[in-house]
């Protein structure tokens, strides 16, 4: 709570009197307020994806209040850098930004779970618990400390397990392996004794040829197709155990959030959740087209994780997890919350989607 | 085409002057059109996840544009029958529809692509295909020539197999089973040899009470366990192969659609989309509760089909779907868009949700 920044007003900002200007031709929608938000993001102009989704989203507000409340995107670097987004929409430097909670883990651990936690929920399941297993009642509770309102805005669902060198047969293969993973999945392989390291995205593909990395996560079929990484790395491993299903988010200045009318906040919210629906939408639909070119034009070397290796994945990740929620308060609650969550949504998933895409995936060979 | 029906002006129904009784207060909001819109259902109401969602899109447009544009809904039968809801929207009668879209196979084949077909895509694939694959702008395609404008609105995900009075061990058993399934998947069990049905909500309970039935599908846990299944059938079947995601739609007049300005256009269509997410969403999470509570305080028995009676189902349902194609033009060119898709979706499934979900499960057992 010593955190907490109350720049009382401070947030609000870009307000303009255009009905006043405009006043010769008073039609209801210019003698409304017009407003302009600045919108920071963590990712580059247009990445495909994220930030093109970040600029969807901040469009779709501009189009549906008819410009009332116009959104002006800054990717990262333009106004503030990227992982100083948090803290510039906190104190109201910039009144809303499009990122991944798990940045700022440093400022609570908890943000973790409302992006992805290793071995943790899908995408499906991290909706469940975000919108209908009290999820995101518990970040915005959280995000109140730092004077923020918090929306999931998007999603690149389950993430590949990483480009490798060479192949992993055994969990003793990671040992001194040099793997580029941030967060707490890099905190798992380093239990596995791993040499994790982080590396912005520009220098992952010059380390993996130059061999000063074994390997390096990224995201998925279209992100990893536009890097190149195929022209660098061997094997192409799956499934990711790190980021099952990552939830992006649209946080608003809080200050700015209790300025919206009633109506305002209901559309604002209306438009996030729809860019929660088309990101992920259109995360599955490159994905789709982008492996079938690795495979087919590339002779990419898929590879599955075999179960030794994700058993051992998945037992530390449960004490990396556990760890966390060792720093109470708010931290613990969001941990047993999603833990428990986990467990119920684990049990649907089984005969639901995943017995279903079994079942169909034989069939089809059979056919 | 020769259904295609312009009552041009019929559509837009509701508007009123509101501003003119309210302007001793001209305060922008009132003073723009307030206009009031009907939407028809398929659901009774308030039935849960469907009738309850409807509500909720009906209350976002509502409260996202300030009552400006306010959505009355009406049940199933409150304005209209539920299954005549397309031509009511259809011919202006009513504005605006939520339902699914293969109740309308009756009109074209088509629309069956737009719920749900056996063996079809999944909820997550079905978001892509709709999105960025070309399946929502084909669906517009085929709307129109029915005065229409569609938009996903909504989703039960994957449905159970559904509950039996006695187990299916081999493809023999389906012969003459009396089985109560609408639709295309009533379809592929009528190949299979049984005897399919199609019954009314109100009327499965006591048929299967009686006998009358040996077998019913109907949604998932959320839902059945609401009906009591359990109490009237002992074996309860996964996974359903005959809805795999089933899409929910809310369905404009063209007219009224047309009639919005560009603003509004882009409000709606962001109100179905964050519905269609949010949908999902509740599915998931009420069936992970009741799915608990079906095994832990009614002692369901859950079983799942084996990889003989799937296949069985499989070829069942390719033969099905290419009857459907036969239908040539929009419907060909639906089924064709859908079946391509869905062979880039599975690979990618495979490697991510699919995979994860496989390995995870064994990891957590292995714990």
């Amino acid at each position: 709570m010593e955190r907490r920044k109350f720049l009382k007003g401070a947030g609000v900002a870009g307000v303009a009197a255009a009905g006043a200007a405009a006043s010769a031709f008073p039609t209801p929608a210019i003698s409304q307020d017009m407003r302009e938000l600045r919108m920071v993001t963590t990712w580059p102009k247009n990445f495909p994806g994220l930030g093109t989704g970040a600029q969807r989203l901040a469009d779709r507000i501009t189009a549906a209040t008819d410009g009332r409340i116009t959104v002006n995107l800054f990717a990262a670097g333009e106004l503030v850098p990227p992982f100083e987004s948090f803290d510039a929409v906190s104190e109201g430097t910039a009144d809303l930004f499009h990122g991944a909670a798990y940045y700022w883990q440093g400022k609570s651990k908890g943000f973790n779970f409302f992006t992805a936690v290793p071995m943790g929920l899908t995408y499906t399941e991290m909706n469940a618990w975000l919108y209908h297993g009290g999820g995101h009642d518990l970040w915005v509770e959280l995000g109140q400390e730092f004077n923020l309102m918090p929306f999931p805005a998007g999603s690149t669902g389950s993430q590949m397990g990483g480009w490798f060198r060479r192949e992993v047969n055994s969990v003793e293969d990671f040992n001194g392996l040099k793997f580029r993973m941030p967060g707490a999945g890099g905190e798992v392989l380093r239990q596995l004794g791993a040499a994790v390291v982080n590396l912005p995205g520009g220098e992952i593909f010059p380390a993996l040829q130059s061999g000063a990395i074994d390997a390096t996560e990224w995201v998925g079929p279209w992100n990893d197709l536009a890097f190149g990484f195929h022209r660098v790395a061997s094997y192409y491993y799956y499934p990711g155990f790190h980021e099952p299903g990552s939830t992006l988010e649209c946080t608003f200045n809080l200050d700015v959030w209790n300025s919206f009318s009633e109506s305002d906040q209901a559309l604002v919210a209306a438009c996030c959740a729809a860019e929660n629906d088309i990101m992920m939408a259109e995360f599955n639909a490159r994905n789709g087209d982008a492996l079938n070119t690795l495979i087919s034009e590339h002779g990419v070397n898929l590879r599955q994780f075999n179960q030794d290796i994700f058993d051992a994945f998945a037992a530390a990740s449960a004490d990396v997890l556990a760890d966390m929620a060792a720093e109470l308060g708010m931290v613990d609650r969001i941990y047993t919350s999603y833990t428990e969550f986990k467990e119920k949504a684990m049990a649907w998933t089984a005969l639901s989607d995943q017995s279903y895409a079994d079942m169909r995936r034989v069939a089809t060979e059979n056919l």
